[in-house]
């Protein structure tokens, strides 16, 4: 596993990116093309994932649902842009039971439909609103160029779908979802995003408005992490959800959907990962602790193997993530770079001279070597790496951003802003013409990520503002954008 | 929702059954034949059996992972059991991004050769075995006569599978996994099971040998409730699943896959469930309490909601899951009449002299009417409902008992067991032949449901036990089973 050295990032990031995933057995290529198998380090980290979201949208009254897989064709093309959008990434049942289907069905590529055509039975009346529904799935879109987690043919998510009377309610509910993505992102995965609003030519098929949270990668590339769509009535009107408001109008409802998909974890392996390979974020790593025994002959390795079981158990039972590398046949050194690789924010040495003293070596995952050790009593660990691991999560989001604002420029002139887009994200004036956008995207491969919702937060304090001249046809700007090449 | 009244089991118990799930909201039909959505209410039921379940798999060191939906479909033919068994059910995908594909791919019916695929590539030595994998998917299976989650097209369900160096490693590994199933019947659902053996005319397409837990349902028909294999080396074979040795020899691993889907709740419904609906047991009811607040104008409003929202606070602070339906514009009648047909263990009535007294009258659904209602301080609450519910739990557990008892006969003679299966279990002697089991079940539309793995279990330690001879064909019996008319 950890004995061929992975490319630099520097070297090559995609096939960094590429073989981290493999090696540190997060996941594997499926035998269908385009199709992932996600295994149990992958799938432990994205049910950690799915817990510190799944807790956040039951507080704000979300209840779990399953809607099935299998649309009817039809269904697809009742909202005209929804259907411009997916007709082309369908997967479609043609046989069932050995026999040709009467209708074929679709594989759900997103479930607005098939959600709109139940809503049309089960709303009657403004009692019945608003609903809020979210449900654990995959969902099947026909990618051609796929790469693992970032982009699969089947890929693994949740979906927010929520029905409302009014217009602000529904905006209302856009924008809190795009808060909670927004805090989930930082206070979990100590990832700093961009929350803003998409193009025309960039949002969901279907919607009025698109929000989405916006990451810069280690190659400086954007990543769209979450999205948040205002849909307004438009599937609504197309599948007939519609209530009796207080004086007995009937109305339509205005509608939300919102997603985060495994591709998150694309994220966090590329705004965290080093040379040496993953650092997961503490509060998501599914061990937060390793303990990796050091001895030299039995008599040791009694000894170490009594305390180090001993502190695993004390460590569990202060609810800390651990496990203990017991592995026979590969040496400490071995281990340490096999759990470097794959990602365990805190490393923890046990020898029989730490055992002598009752001490332990601890060492932090996001600074190696000599500067990330520190020495500390067996007795203090629980306590130790608890706060430890508070300092970590700060201190990767800190990184993070910090590298995020350094290769983000306010950009006044074309050049300035071609410069910026070979190394990270340009920050500039745009008329909000769709041709402006589509010319800049076929000449620097940058697309408009998102117009920030905090235009103040994207450089820090002391950042200049963009110019107030459209980037590339030199009239007024009407917004001020983020734009970059990206995933 | 409440208004109609469901008809009695005894006059439809199928219709019963079937209103019922769409009456408490459990679940509905989708637009395609055969398949169901899962409502918010049925779903929090299952979490909860996804969480009791999941619990037991990792502390058995079991570990989740994700597995893609897609299959190709030359894979299914690899192991001539499973292609026999699984090819009338097959739904296949033709097309997918608007092109013909080379090869159909097929919805996992199951992920037996998919994984089977996978290990032959991650195994390579004793070191990496066992290995112990499980996942939380839907499958997709052709069927023509469905019922809301007894039998569906698209079903939920968790797929374990293991792979091991020894046939009695896998062997234990099997039993052990049906011992949990059992575990979780019993203790969770409140469900008295009998676990055993199927018969090889009933065993999965593939298996050397099936476990299944049989349940008795409401109608004295039986239900399989969870299922768990020993493969044998049929699929390690077929997908060249090895490994070396301690001696340096290649070996082929020997496999179990084991299984509980969403026609568990069919279970919960059929067996708990009386003519005024459900009957949720405590551990796995989405709501254990609802606080039904009664008053008759403002005053009294402010005086009960007040009381009955600090209640709501306690019960949570108890870990106790509580709702309090403070819907206007029905009655507390119509309230209770709906709480009870969503099958809540406890409802606590709080109206003004309730309050005034500082208590309120507590109501057991196990057991309608005066019998089952209490009055007792609110100060108390918390500690007196952690305690009823769990009266409640073994209550309900020895009601299922002794209806399943009482209903199943150790048959000696055909007439016997003829009668037995018209209202429950025949526990009866069996030659072990498939031409006998064939022909009871042309006959009597009864399935050999399992041969016990406890037989003095069956009847209880006053039960006959069943004659040594076949009750079909009176020759010698090999074994004791269980027949049964079946869902």
């Amino acid at each position: 596993m950890a004995e061929e050295k992975l490319p630099t990032r520097a070297q090559d990031f995609s096939e960094w990116y590429n073989q981290l995933v493999l090696k540190a057995q997060l996941a594997d290529y499926a035998p269908v093309r385009g199709c992932m198998i996600v295994r149990p380090y992958g799938w432990a980290l994205w049910e950690n994932i799915q817990q510190a979201l799944d807790g956040r949208f039951k507080a704000t009254g979300h209840q779990n649902v399953a809607f099935p897989l299998l649309i009817p064709k039809s269904f697809i093309e009742k909202e005209k842009h929804h259907v411009e959008g997916f007709s082309p990434e369908l997967a479609v049942v043609t046989i069932g039971g050995g026999e040709e289907l009467a209708e074929p069905l679709i594989l759900r590529p997103t479930s607005e439909t098939i959600i709109g055509h139940m809503w049309s039975k089960w709303i009657q009346s403004y009692r019945d609103l608003p609903v809020l529904m979210n449900q654990w799935n995959s969902v099947v879109r026909w990618e051609l160029r796929t790469k693992l987690f970032l982009r699969t043919l089947e890929f693994y998510w949740q979906e927010g779908h929520t029905a409302h009377a009014t217009q602000p309610e529904a905006m209302e509910e856009t924008r809190q979802m795009l808060d909670i993505y927004t805090d989930f992102a930082v206070n979990d995965a100590a990832i700093p995003v961009i929350p803003g609003a998409k193009s025309d030519a960039e949002k969901f098929a279907g919607a009025d408005i698109t929000y989405s949270i916006e990451a810069m990668m280690g190659d400086g590339k954007a990543l769209q992490a979450g999205t948040s769509h205002f849909l307004g009535q438009n599937f609504a009107q197309a599948f007939e959800v519609k209530y009796l408001d207080h004086m007995g109008v009937q109305q339509h409802c205005w509608t939300t959907s919102w997603g985060l998909s495994t591709r998150f974890i694309g994220a966090i392996i590329m705004v965290h990962g080093d040379d040496q390979g993953l650092v997961l974020p503490p509060k998501l790593a599914p061990y937060q602790v390793v303990i990796v025994p050091i001895f030299k002959n039995d008599e040791e390795k009694a000894a170490v193997l009594g305390a180090a079981k001993e502190l695993k158990t004390q460590l569990a039972k202060a609810k800390i993530r651990v496990t203990l590398d017991e592995r026979e046949g590969q040496s400490p050194g071995w281990k340490f770079n096999d759990w470097e690789m794959r990602g365990v924010p805190v490393r923890v040495e046990l020898g029989p001279k730490d055992v002598a003293k009752q001490s332990a070596v601890v060492a932090r995952r996001d600074r190696p070597g000599r500067e990330g050790k520190i020495s500390a009593p067996l007795a203090d660990l629980p306590v130790t790496i608890e706060r430890l691991l508070g300092e970590i999560h700060l201190s990767m989001y800190d990184k993070a951003l910090a590298f995020r604002r350094s290769n983000t420029h306010a950009t006044a002139t074309y050049d300035e802003f071609k410069k910026a887009v070979e190394t990270g994200f340009a920050f500039a004036g745009w008329c909000g013409r769709g041709d402006c956008e589509e010319k800049i995207k076929e000449e620097t491969r940058a697309t408009m990520r998102c117009i920030p919702v905090d235009a103040t937060d994207v450089l820090g304090s002391g950042g200049a503002v963009a110019s107030g001249k459209c980037v590339y046809c030199g009239t007024e700007a009407k917004e001020r954008a983020i734009f970059a090449r990206a995933y």
